[in-house]
């Protein structure tokens, strides 16, 4: 397994983790801003994920793609990524 | 147990089991456009919980607050929740 | 007018000076990395306009209708602040 | 110019005056909701601005410095665009 397949792993077992946790605070009715402040870090640990896929995903699969003799893949990996960033970024249509 | 805090409840188990089910993509090295949606989708899944609470939040905590005679806690609910609302959306400082 | 109205205007004409800048920088061909942190200033300085904006509504007009004695009036306010928080922030549906 | 920059030069010019719109809601003490909506659409024409730009950048600066011989301009022009879409995407650091 590669360093930063491993790392996104530990991230994603770190984040099971939070899940459990906010299912806890939930269950113990804990405080509604103390929720949604732990939701917030889980949320951020998420993006931590979503980041370091999206980094591997432009330098390899895309650069390989970009940098290839298949115009047609290039193209295919460049709208696909397009619409990964829009749908990461959120952009409201 | 009140029918919003199951309804947390149930989402945010939900969540735990697309957490695990995203664990075991990243092992099988699946493609990574797959693990961007499947990221995308449990980031969609935590917005809803914490639209859930800060709803709940806002109808009674923050609305009692306001409606009762403490004016300082009415002002630090008030501040309390616009911290929250900011960090939701993100806001840039 | 009000400090606050005041306020919310001279933020309203700098980023209104900061759209005629991205107008130039487009026109004069800049590199688009430098295009995107603009853009992004833009957005930065938007979204302190609406925080500013929900923050006195939510302050007086929500605040008020939840201390009065219209029920009816009060949920109209808070459904109303739940979907501009919705929409402010980005919620996926 | 080409049709691309064109036509973020015509969006540019429709989020100005948007922006003054918005100067005339906030003069004429309009309500916060409303101008809050004015605001959010803005926002979204912004966003379609960065899309624009950052496609452009991709489909060609990017894809160029990754097809090109260079390698230090190719992984420096990822390192920026890996920049550009953390901004774009608001990621929490």
């Amino acid at each position: 397994m590669q360093a930063d397949t491993k790392a996104t792993l530990n991230r994603l077992r770190r984040i099971e983790g939070q899940v459990r946790g906010l299912q806890r605070m939930v269950e113990e009715d804990a405080y509604c801003v103390d929720v949604l402040t732990q939701v917030s870090a889980v949320q951020t640990a998420l993006e931590q994920v979503a980041v370091q896929v999206l980094d591997a995903h432009v330098r390899h699969c895309v650069a390989d793609a970009v940098a290839g003799d298949d115009e047609t893949a290039a193209t295919e990996r460049l709208d696909e990524l397009m619409t990964a960033v829009r749908r990461f970024a959120k952009v409201r249509s």
